[in-house]
């Protein structure tokens, strides 16, 4: 045992709710948590922004990454922490010069535009180049004092790869398709590097105390359903066979999210990943009917509901636990993450209705 | 008969593949038209729009759009014609005022925000403020000289309403979304106009000349399954019910396109529409399996495969023909517009694929 590891660094869980209904295991309510949760539509995180300076000196400063991170948590009894950081450091470590500019999204000074391009990528090293990622994870596991688990995360393979060949975010993808389509080869290697990269990159926030891990593939959806599989989900299947599945004596379950990948969730569940994300295009009753008796189901309100009344954000979190029904193996979430404008107090409405109202579904 | 149903305005059809496989009735080939195959990937295109000045006065100017809807034709054996026009013709006779600015895409000036705005709002007369577009119809119906069938289109309205709402193009459809999570009922107001305008647009459009129709629903994928019933498909489904199904005594074709309404096609092929378009996310062969028996498809290669050497193309049109199998009811298309920097001569080698690669399934 590392000093790490000791338990003043890593205390004994209060809530495992949000790890329990990953696999299954009976629970009294349906856990919830909400993506990018620690964002901009909350003003205590604007605050600690414009401290940092831009976004990624937010992202690599380990002591204003875990203020952010536990943020939420002050205000709502949310049922996980997720690390604060971006699906573009990997890319970032690889030498691509990450930057944002302002209402344009992230852009990369040297995007991936050839074979030698690719050649030249090598893999960073997680306690290296990515290390203030991993002392964001040491730092807020001690922070939350064990009340609530850790969620580590990454980008997937094919998500980080299209920023990496269109230079940014796109509309269209066309660059990373003309390589898909006529440069297959090329784009293979590029993946299995990122396939590496990804497994190295969660096993070190696993390490350094993440106690479950998320992919986010958020453009898979873009894919015909043979290149899916081809171009994005090989390479997190390959990702999930990678993994450390035990830290801490715990197993560490493993969701994987493909925003618009509804029709995809049977491929997905049988990549042996504990819990698969839906975004809120799929009714939660078809999900658990297909793919409920091999894995967890994460997911799936809009996230537009949270401009709605009270009353209709209540209304929605009820249909949807009724189509989810009886039993585990439900973490509530939105479908996607939290909007900027969004009120704070709709959030919270949003997390106490999915505990009061799915008491009835549990019979701990 | 007025003047305009004459036979010197509209001649016999020479080439019917088209409506035929709309109607699951027998071929010698599988026919085959692209969205948005009058467009800037054609120099002709450019030309004529260059001439015309900007987009709206192309489409304004029935000459010019008969012009640019026959261009594709010339360069490639197409088995439909489409008419060149906007999807926010309705919403800018609507008064909403619509202009276009440089890489933006399009604009209202006066966008929907309120109920009281939409009360202002008036049914548009298909033979006043959108004569222009059935003057375009006439012209163009004429100049194919029966060569082949001319299709008719519209926004959906649930997609009309966004660009309406939004004030035009969006990501997250934040606006509308809250208008329809907290204001139903204003929504469904504009929704009802809208079905209502469409229905009147799509019928005038099929007295001009159109021999099928299609409703682009561009926008109902952003939705949940609930809320896409409700907001769009419904009105949809109405406006279905409105169509004049039978012109020039043949029957008028309907196809639905919904964009990432992939899992939702049991439900679209339940309106009693003729067709529906698929988007490249789905396999053609699953949407045969789950609505072939009741509707034909259109669809549905990824339109970023025109970037790939012609031996993918083809390989690619061989799946897709494949995954539909023996017999009629297939269209064949790209699963969304055509981008705009494709090699034409590659938009040729798809069309001459579908040709030769579709005759082993057509036993006539």
């Amino acid at each position: 045992m590392t000093t790490n590891q000791s338990s003043v660094e890593r205390p004994a869980l209060k809530n495992d709710r949000y790890l329990r209904a990953l696999l299954k295991q009976p629970v009294d309510m349906t856990p919830v948590w909400m993506m990018r949760q620690a964002g901009r539509y909350l003003p205590e995180y604007k605050a600690t922004r414009a401290e940092a300076g831009d976004f990624m000196s937010l992202c690599k400063n380990a002591e204003l990454a875990c203020e952010v991170t536990l943020q939420p948590l002050r205000r709502f009894p949310l049922d996980a922490a997720i690390l604060f950081s971006d699906i573009l450091t990997i890319p970032d470590a690889m030498g691509l010069g990450l930057y944002f500019e302002a209402g344009e999204g992230p852009r990369f000074s040297n995007p991936v535009q050839s074979k030698a391009d690719v050649d030249k990528i090598g893999l960073p090293d997680p306690e290296g180049e990515l290390q203030y990622v991993m002392n964001a994870v040491r730092t807020i596991r001690r922070e939350l004092k064990g009340d609530v688990p850790l969620i580590g995360f990454s980008g997937s393979p094919w998500t980080l790869a299209t920023y990496m060949v269109e230079g940014g975010s796109s509309k269209a993808f066309t660059k990373i398709k003309k390589m898909a389509f006529a440069e297959p080869a090329t784009l293979h290697l590029l993946l299995e590097k990122l396939a590496d990269a990804v497994t190295d990159y969660l096993n070190a926030q696993i390490d350094a105390g993440a106690q479950s891990v998320m992919i986010f593939d958020t453009w898979g959806g873009v894919l015909s359903p043979r290149d899916y599989k081809t171009f994005s989900l090989q390479y997190m299947a390959r990702i999930v066979e990678g993994l450390k599945r035990e830290s801490e004596g715990r197993r560490v379950p493993v969701t994987l999210f493909t925003k618009n990948g509804g029709m995809w969730l049977e491929a997905i569940a049988d990549t042996g990943c504990d819990a698969v994300g839906l975004d809120w295009t799929i009714d939660i009753a078809d999900a658990k009917a297909r793919v409920g008796d091999k894995v967890a189901l994460q997911g799936n309100m809009d996230p537009s509901m949270l401009y709605a009344p009270p009353a209709r954000i209540e209304q929605e979190v009820a249909t949807i636990l009724a189509g989810f029904g009886e039993g585990s193996g439900h973490v509530f979430n939105l479908g996607h993450g939290i909007h900027l404008d969004v009120a704070p107090e709709h959030a919270g409405v949003f997390v106490d209705a999915v505990h009061q109202l799915s008491r009835q579904y549990h019979h701990r």
